[in-house]
């Protein structure tokens, strides 16, 4: 089965909210085995939805419509759908009924045009009851199209569609035949590996059309989205734990995690298999590192404390970074990174000490020291005595990017130096 | 100017991301006086996409893609861009040269392939500079109609759209003296307050049609969107002011800023106007807030350090917390919150204090100290002798949440201690 989302409001138009509904209902259609080709949207104007509404149907079997089912005159989709497909609106009592017990029960006004307005149905359609609002879903069937008309608020369809209308597709499908089909889909994690170079490794593996794999770039990371169709959730499972197996066997080492795992926690992960703890020593990032490795629930267990050293005074302070030092290489450089990283280590007491230092923009740059240089820098106690490293970065993009990728550098360089 | 805006992705399809680019997009071009009618999504699809384009093309005077400019071969949307306007690509040095430059300063591997498909450029093509990635955008006119092609990276596109496309157009409508109407928007914001209290505050200005003024909520914000429509960009200005000062009138004292302003930023400005310094002491947040109030530019004139003090001894160590204090109250209490603001205040040598204890979830909670309770604290040095407050609030939500509200209300603390 075909399906496509038309969204309804000129507020989505005009930028003035994000489209979640979309989302939402794409990857709700995703997981019941509907493929999706083509979303729109459309503002409050009856001819231009009639016209969306029409392509759709030309090509596609199912319409999910968002938006449009409110009480007010600028509320069109009910009337245009019912129009293009050629089925009457009838006022239907029991509706009418439950808004107005629902507004009196809430202390709102209730407005006998509104009520009205919001009691007329599509003819012959099922009904799906909304949970947090006055407008209820429907679903229409004629000459093998089926539209389903859903409220627009978040807070109402997104209930809705759990509850009424999956449900109801699933059954459509089973019924029809045609989703005999299951999604399944895994996210695979990399990093240290750029695109190009992720893309290159698994080259002939992206020609696959099922399980498909598509690389997915994000700040600092590669992720591989595998995805499988099959006829049964376990067909599909097997389909996707295969082509991971394939794509593990090639690229083991930069993989740090699956799905909604985070750099932070693959770090949690490793310091805690290997029984050390880290103490941060943070000028640029602010404490942005810390933040991320804080997000993960029990990260107290090796996260010991963080220094956020903005000031020079702060970093010779608390982490004994020479005066000369500073003077003589400045606080972006390789010899202060280091010298953070061991005093974050020495001063906490922990086994690990990780800085960073840099220039996050947008002034502050120089020919030599450009906006986005940024110094890593790791201390270890290790067994055979203390070792360190420190990389060199330039990153690109204005402060917030630059804080952010440098915080996402760290965590990498972290958990490589743990691996 | 008839605008249209499509968007190219499977992962929109299937529901893996939010469309964000498409809302940004048609806030900018409603900004511009360019009247957007349809949004279309579709998939890395050549054939379908061709088609939405042409659908576009046949309907608007100017279509912006948002996506598949990318080096993989699932980027498609030059190629079918220059299909459908029957417009070659050709071979652009500087772009190539600008793209190994970055991957060698990024120290990523430089793969010619992957180059000499981004350094491809529609003939006759304005180039938009990525100052946060490696494609460049295009903009491209043929018989009347114009294409602009953005990547698909929020990161990348953003800053395109508002440094290179957005002036581009802005020419482009001028030259053509085809924009009839302009849209002006502004964001007042409030913090203090709930929403029920704002609303209450300007019911009656609420109702008004043109400039309408409609309240949005974000985690600890109330938001008050201001937006008119007039034939002059002077005349949208004015109303959208007369509004904006009615606002003004009613709430000042909880308006922080306006547009793109954070809380961060209001209390960096207030910290600056005093010529204060401040020095954070930080326990859930794990370094958010610092990493919040380094996100303004220049703000090492006032933010001296942060210190992270995930362990009791790290608190006891660096803030000098007594043990009796964390044995009698616990770590998270009004009397630890106070001496870890007094604590960090003192041992910075800064005018403040700011800290923050609590217990972030998911574990950690009890029937008296429960997951969400936070304590925030301000030490003052002030001009006549130490001034201090505390305050205790239990945040509802997941650990990310509690954090996030945790650092935002401190924030909201800080600004109005400062008011």
């Amino acid at each position: 089965m075909i399906g496509e989302i038309v969204c309804v409001g000129t507020e989505l138009l005009l930028g003035q909210i994000t489209n979640t509904d979309a989302r939402f209902v794409a990857e709700r259609l995703a997981e019941l085995g509907i493929d999706v080709y083509f979303q729109q949207v459309v503002g409050d104007n009856r001819d231009r939805l009639a016209a969306a509404l029409r392509l759709a149907l030309g090509r596609s079997d199912l319409v999910v419509t968002c938006g449009g089912l409110g009480p007010t005159e600028d509320d069109l989709t009910k009337e245009t759908v019912g129009e293009v497909l050629g089925v009457p609106l009838v006022h239907e009592p029991a509706v009418a009924d439950r808004i107005t017990c629902l507004l009196e029960r809430h202390g709102s006004q209730v407005l006998s045009r509104a009520v009205a307005k919001q009691a007329l149905v599509l003819e012959g359609a099922r009904i799906l009851p909304n949970a947090a609002g006055t407008a209820p879903g429907l679903l229409v069937s004629k000459g093998g199209k089926h539209v389903a008309l859903l409220p627009g608020p978040p807070a109402e369809l997104e209930p809705m569609v759990r509850d009424h209308l999956g449900p109801a597709l699933r059954a459509l499908t089973a019924a029809e035949g045609r989703a005999a089909s299951f999604l399944r889909t895994r996210v695979v994690k990399l990093c240290g590996l750029g695109e190009p170079a992720v893309e290159e490794a698994v080259r002939d593996l992206i020609h696959s059309a099922n399980p498909s794999v598509a690389p997915l770039v994000t700040v600092g990371e590669t992720h591989l989205r595998v995805t499988a169709k099959a006829p049964s959730q376990a067909e599909a499972r097997a389909l996707v734990e295969g082509m991971v197996a394939a794509v593990e066997e090639r690229l083991r080492s930069h993989i740090f995690g699956y799905d909604s795992e985070t750099i932070a926690e693959a770090c949690g992960k490793r310091l805690r298999a290997r029984g050390v703890t880290l103490a941060l020593a943070e000028s640029l990032t602010g404490g942005l590192v810390g933040h991320l490795l804080t997000e993960v629930p029990g990260s107290s267990e090796y996260f010991e404390r963080g220094f956020v050293v903005y000031s020079n005074q702060a970093k010779t302070q608390l982490l004994g970074v020479g005066e000369e030092l500073l003077s003589r290489y400045g606080a972006v450089s390789e010899e202060v990174a280091l010298a953070m990283a061991r005093g974050a280590r020495q001063s906490a007491g922990t086994s690990l000490g990780l800085a960073l230092t840099g220039i996050a923009g947008p002034d502050g740059g120089s020919e030599a020291k450009p906006v986005g240089l940024v110094y890593i820098a790791i201390s270890d106690e290790a067994s055979l005595g203390p070792t360190e490293a420190c990389w060199r970065h330039v990153f690109s993009g204005e402060r917030g990017l630059v804080k952010q990728r440098a915080a996402h550098r760290s965590l990498v360089r972290l958990w490589e130096w743990l691996g």
